[in-house]
């Protein structure tokens, strides 16, 4: 999988336990994808303090996915989202409502 | 809902996120019904700074489920998985293991 998109996967899970900084900073690079130049520009600061915030933030998302395991068990409740799709159950999505899928 | 079992749930969820001694807390007085006096003798400390320390666990549980709503989202997903069960769908199941019901 795309590291990018994994990334992605867990600040759209975790984004809930970041600082409103850090959900800026992760915005900004990975969804809107500034360069760390552009970011710290308008921010008014250094590239290598970008750099580091955004790395902090990247850590921040592993460590929660480590302690929750939330995007492990959503991929599995989506698995069986799809087999109930695929075999004309309705609740296949309902439940991809549900995990956000 | 009785109010522990809510909180034990939210536990269930949540202690990833706890220091050791708010997981062994918590479970000496919830899972295992242990007074704040018994806790606080076997611990060398006092009555009320174990009561602060529990009640600390317990905002910090409710603060979680605010920021990430995961007992909400199970229970929805358990929701759907009686469904599937009763209509003797054996996914309904395997949902249930996934999300530890």
């Amino acid at each position: 999988m795309d590291k990018d998109l994994r990334l992605i996967e867990l600040f759209e899970l975790y984004q809930g336990l970041l600082t409103d900084r850090q959900r800026e900073l992760f915005s900004s690079y990975y969804l809107y994808d500034l360069s760390l130049s552009e970011i710290s520009e308008s921010d008014g600061t250094t590239r290598q303090s970008v750099y580091e915030a955004v790395k902090k933030v990247k850590n921040k998302l592993d460590f929660y996915e480590k302690l929750l395991k939330l995007s492990e068990k959503n991929r599995s409740v989506s698995a069986i989202a799809e087999e109930l799709t695929a075999s004309g159950n309705p609740l296949g999505e309902k439940l991809k409502e549900i995990i956000g899928r």
